[in-house]
C-alpha cells in the first residue's frame, strides 16, 4: 500500500517582496524562481525525492526518504543564498491529497504565506525509518502520443502549447477528483502523476477520459517503490516500454507472488 | 499599433537526448531545464525582452530590441556551456499568434524538433531600429484577486493550484481565440499577456469570460512601449493602481492628446 | 588522530574541449567553471563535506562522511547536465598531502587528464563509517589582521589582491613543507587549511613564519570533528574569538581530559 | 595605444553579512561567490567585457563598451536576486593599473567595503563611444608548458597546483611593477594579463624573468582590439599558434603598414 510523504514548500512572504518598495523586473523574478526551484530539484533529487515547481512560490515534494534535519538543512541553505526564506509543511498519508492537506495546514497554522513575521516554519512529522515499505511510493509517468508529428513539427508552439495544457488540466482534474492523486506538467510532454496504489484499469480509466473530455491521446508507464527517484525511473522506464510495444499502460510493479520489480 | 517581435527558441533532439543511452534522473532534467531557462531570461532581460518557460523544450520570447547577432550569441554560449544546443526562429506581426506562426513555421522548415541532424538554426527576420515604434508592444499582466486570502491560506496547495490553473487555462483560450493575444503562466496567482492593441472592454470582457466560464476573479495592468520590459514593468504599475483604487482595469496606455504615457 | 578523506575530481578532457573545433569564449568557460563548482559545493556540503575551487578544472575535497555511491551520483548528475564528464579519485590518510596523493595516484593510474577515452572513472576506497573518530578532521581558518583597513579601504584592488596572495603563497608553501598540510585561498582575506594534528605552537610558528617572509599577519581559529562541516564551523567561531579577544590563535579541540570540545 | 576601461566590483558589507547573526555554512558562501560571478561574467560578457573572481568579494573586470546604464542593470539584477548587493567603480587609463587605482578611488571616497550604509555605489565614468579605437585593449593569454605532463599526470594535485601558483605569483609581481600590467589565473594553467602597448620583447622578458625566478616555462599569445572580448579571442588563436608552431611568443597585433590584424 502506498504511503507517500509530501512536503509543501512555500516562499516567505513572496507576494509583498515583489512589489516592494516597487515593482521589479519580471526577468529577474523569473530567474530567482527557476534557480531557486533548481537549487530544491537538486537538494531533494539528490537524496531520492523530487520536488515540481507547481506555482514556484508554492512547490510540492515528493520526500520519502528525507528526515526533519533534511528539511532544516534545505532551508537553512537557501536562507543562506537567496533574498527570500523558504517554509515548509510535511505531511503523510496513503492519498496523495490528503498527505498535502497535511502539509499544508500545517504550514497554514504556523502564519499566512504573506506574514510579515513568519520565516522559515518546520511543521509536521516525516515517516520513520522503520516505518518505510517497498510500495510506498507510486508514480505514473504520462507522455503524449506522437506529440512532435501531431503538434510541434505541426501547429504553431502557442497552439501546441494549449493542446498539451488541455490534456493536462483534463488529466489533473479527474486523477485529483476519482484518486487523491496529485498530477505535475514537467516540461516537452510531459506530465507525472504521484498515485496511491491503482491498477492498470484506473490508468485505462484516466486516459480514456482524457481523450473523450480534450482529445488529447496519452499513454503511461508506472512504477513503486519505496522512494519516488526509484519509483520514478520505473515509470520512465516502462513508459519506453510503451514505445517499443506500441501499448497504452505499461506497469511495473510488486506482484503478490514475485516481490517487487526491480528498475 | 502593436508589432510584436515573437522568437520561438527550441531545444535541439531533447527528446531522444532524455532517453539515450537510457532515461536520465528526472531531477537532473528539472534541473538543466529550469537553469536554461533561467539564463535565457537573463541574456534576454538585459536586452529589455522576456522570455516565457512555455514547455522548457519550446519556449516563447518577446524580443522587441534584440537583432540577429543577439539571437546567435545567445545560442554559442548555450552551445558552449550545456550538453545541448537551441534552435531560434523569430517572426514581426501586429497580431501575436501571426508574429509566433512565422517563428515556428520558419524553424519547421529547417527540420524536426527530433532531427537528428538539425542543431543551432536560426531561422527568421528582426525588426530594424527604423521600424520600431513606442507602440509595438502591449502587455497586460493579470492577476487573482485575494489569491492568498481565498486560496494559498485556505485550501491544500493542489486544490488552489487547480483553481489558478482553470483561471489560466480559460483565459489562455479566450485570449487567443478572440484576440490573437498569448498568455503565460508566470508563477503565484500571475499571468502575462502579449496582446495586439485591445482596449479596456476588450479586457473586462475578458475578465468577465474567465469568471463566468471558471469562478476565478482576475484583474489587470496594462502598459504599452517600444520594448516589452518596459510595457511590463508599466503594466506592474498598473496593476499596483487596481489594488489601490480597488479597480479591475488600469490602462497605462498613450492617448492621441496626450502621448505615450510615462512608466 | 586525524584521518582525512580527500576526493580529487578532476574535469575529463577539458583541455583539448575548450579549444575544440576552436578556441570558446572566456567567458563562457569562466561561468562553467564556477557553476560545476558550485554544484559540487553543494552536493557535498548538504554531506557535511568541502570542495575547494582549486585549478577548477582539478578541485580538491574532504569528503569524510561521503561512500563510493556518493561520489557516483554526483558525477551522474554532472554527466546529465553539463557538456564535459568529472572523474574522481579517493584517498586516506591522517596526512592530508598522502591523502591528496593516493587520491590523484589513483587517477593517474585510470589515464591521462587529456585522454580522449578516459570518462568518469572513480579510483580508490573511501572511509567505512566505523572506522570514522571525532578526530578525524582538522580544519584552520587564517584571515588577513585588518584587511579591510590596510588594504581593501587603501590600496587599489589589484594591490591589495597580491599582499593577501604573498601571504597566501607563503603560508601553502610553508604548512605544505613542514606538515603536509593543504591551504586554500577562499576569497575576501580568507585562507582554510586541512592540517594533520597541529597544537598551537605549531600554528604560532606558520603565522610568524608569514610574517616574517612577507610582512603579511595572520590570525587563525581551529576546530576538530569527524566531519570538515563540523570541523570548519568550530574554526570559524574560534576565529570570531580571536577577533573579540584581540588574539592570534584559537583551538576548539578536544583536551584528553575533557573531550571533544562542542561546536 | 591602449586605453583600458576597467571597473572595480565590491561586494557590499560582505564581511559582517558572512558572520551575522552568526558564521554561514562556508559551502554556501563559496556557492553564492561563484555564482554571482557567474553572473556577472555572463552579463559582462554578454557585452564583449571579461570579469576575473580576483577575491570575490572584490573583482576587476575590462568593460571597454559598457556604459553607466549597462553597469547600473548589472547592479539592478544583483540586488534584486542575491541576499547581498555591489557597488562599482570605473576607471579608464592607458595603464591598467591606473585604470584601477581610479576605480578603487572612487569606491573608496564612497565609503568602506564594511560600511554599513554603503550601498549599490555608482562612481566614475564609462569611455564615450566616439573615444573608442581599435587599439584600447592588449590582452596576454599565457599558459604553462607541458603543464599535464609535467604536472597534472604525475604529481599530486597540490604540488601541481604549487608550481602553477609559483608561476602566477611571480608573472603577477613582474608584470605589475615593470608594466602596470594586471595578471589574473583564469584556471588550468591559464594566465589571463590585461597590458599596457608591450611589445614581442617585453613578453619574452617576462617569460625570462618567471623561468628564473621559479623555474615555470610559460608561453603567450596577444591580441588587440577595441574590447576584451575580440582582442582576448586573438590572443587564444595567438596560443594555438605557439602550440602548433613551438614558438614562445605570438602577437596578432597592428603593424603599422597592415592596419588591425583580423582574429
Amino acid at each position: 500500500m502506498t504511503n507517500t510523504q509530501l512536503s509543501l514548500i512555500q516562499i516567505d512572504n513572496y507576494g509583498p517582496w515583489t512589489v516592494t518598495p516597487e515593482p521589479r523586473r519580471e526577468m529577474d523574478l523569473q530567474t530567482l524562481q527557476s534557480r531557486l526551484f533548481a537549487d530544491l530539484a537538486q537538494f531533494v533529487g539528490s537524496r531520492d525525492g523530487y520536488v515540481f515547481f507547481t506555482r514556484f512560490d508554492n512547490m510540492v515534494a515528493v520526500t520519502n526518504g528525507l528526515d526533519g534535519d533534511d528539511h532544516e538543512l534545505m532551508q537553512e541553505s537557501i536562507g543562506n543564498r537567496y533574498p527570500v526564506s523558504i517554509s515548509v509543511g510535511v505531511g503523510v498519508d496513503s492519498t496523495p491529497i490528503d498527505a498535502l492537506e497535511t502539509a499544508t495546514a500545517g504550514l497554514q497554522r504556523a502564519g499566512s504565506a504573506q506574514d510579515g513575521d513568519r520565516r522559515e516554519v518546520f511543521a509536521g512529522t516525516t515517516l520513520t525509518e522503520r516505518d518505510r515499505t517497498p510500495t510506498d511510493v507510486q508514480i505514473a509517468h504520462f507522455d503524449v502520443n506522437d506529440a512532435t508529428s501531431k503538434y510541434t513539427d505541426r501547429l504553431n508552439e502557442f497552439d501546441s502549447f494549449i493542446e498539451i495544457e488541455q490534456g493536462y488540466a483534463s488529466l489533473m482534474r479527474h486523477l485529483r477528483e476519482e484518486r487523491g492523486a496529485l498530477s505535475f506538467f514537467v516540461g516537452g510532454d510531459n506530465i507525472i502523476s504521484v498515485c496511491p496504489d491503482m491498477d492498470e484499469s484506473a490508468y485505462r480509466s484516466a486516459i480514456d477520459h482524457v481523450e473523450r473530455e480534450v482529445g488529447v491521446e496519452l499513454k503511461v508507464g508506472v512504477g513503486v517503490a519505496d522512494n519516488v527517484q526509484e519509483a520514478g525511473i520505473a515509470a520512465k522506464h516502462a513508459l519506453e516500454e510503451c514505445r517499443h510495444r506500441g501499448t497504452v499502460v505499461e506497469m511495473d510493479v510488486p506482484r503478490p507472488d514475485v516481490g517487487l520489480a526491480e528498475d
